[in-house]
């Protein structure tokens, strides 16, 4: 199974390819889009766009995962709309390639991939980095991000598959 | 000068074209863009997406003008984040055909087209069928909308282009 994993943002979206086997995962590509301040919205949201387009076309993925949106009250009220618009074209792009779309909860991350939804980020990406063999750390925090969320969507499939199967030898 | 006017929305995303010649001014087509709230997000946003781009390749627009975000704090968290999702496809709709995006406020659009920015919406709607010439009642209220944000932009490319004529008339 290869889960493509995206961590969106109009100013750094994370993306993260992992192919899983059994109980072995690597990590086929990651990364960050970014794009200036400066830029137009709607040309920042065409770059992020024309990415995943292609991360889609290389790496042939059974599914996209996006981060959950959460927002705090303290933040500006354009940031949802920011962050919403940066998750429609991530939503089209995986649409558009017939695609399904898995929300992926940060919290369910670090339960699935460090064993403790209140694990410190440093957990996290030190557990990302040894699940993937990884020789050194994610090119960005926004990369791990990304990579944790495409890991967390492939060991929660594992473990669904794990739990039919003891149910049917139940059955039996 | 021809306008696509969009009023977005995950349940309903309104639409308007409007071409303008001197100060007359008419309706190419305008209506909804409706998809059932049991369709996936990123089916709801794949139809916007292709309806956006559909109009754009029949009218050629010159520009894709569409309505300012506002979210009231009594809103689900939510609601911003899907507002945001479809405004992403409809930006992204406008820069995969190079065409400029520009945002119009609804308090402007009032003005504009009503003469008054706190117009009530039946002498808007009264405004937008005189200016354009309709027949009867737009399709539906966000057609409405959609229109009245067309017209107002290309009004004000109007006032814009008089105002830089004076200017220059008094210069020379």
């Amino acid at each position: 199974m290869i889960v493509l994993g995206v961590d969106p943002g109009t100013v750094a979206t994370g993306y993260g390819v992992v192919a899983g086997e059994g109980n072995r995962f690597h990590c086929l590509t990651a990364g960050d889009i970014r794009s200036s301040a400066r830029n137009p919205m709607e040309m920042r949201l065409l770059a992020i766009f024309d990415c995943i387009e292609s991360l889609i076309a290389e790496f042939h993925p059974d599914a996209v995962a996006v981060e959950t949106a959460f927002i705090s009250k303290t933040k500006s009220p354009q940031t949802p709309i920011k962050l919403g618009q940066a998750r429609g074209v991530i939503l089209l792009a995986a649409a558009r390639a017939g695609l399904p779309v898995v929300d992926v909860n940060p919290v369910t991350v670090k339960q699935t991939v460090a064993g403790n939804g209140a694990a410190p980020k440093e957990q996290v990406i030190y557990m990302i980095k040894r699940l993937l063999n990884l020789p050194g750390d994610p090119p960005s925090e926004h990369a791990a991000d990304a990579l944790g969320i495409a890991l967390c969507h492939i060991q929660r499939g594992r473990y669904e598959a794990l739990a039919a199967g003891a149910t049917q030898g139940r059955r039996r």
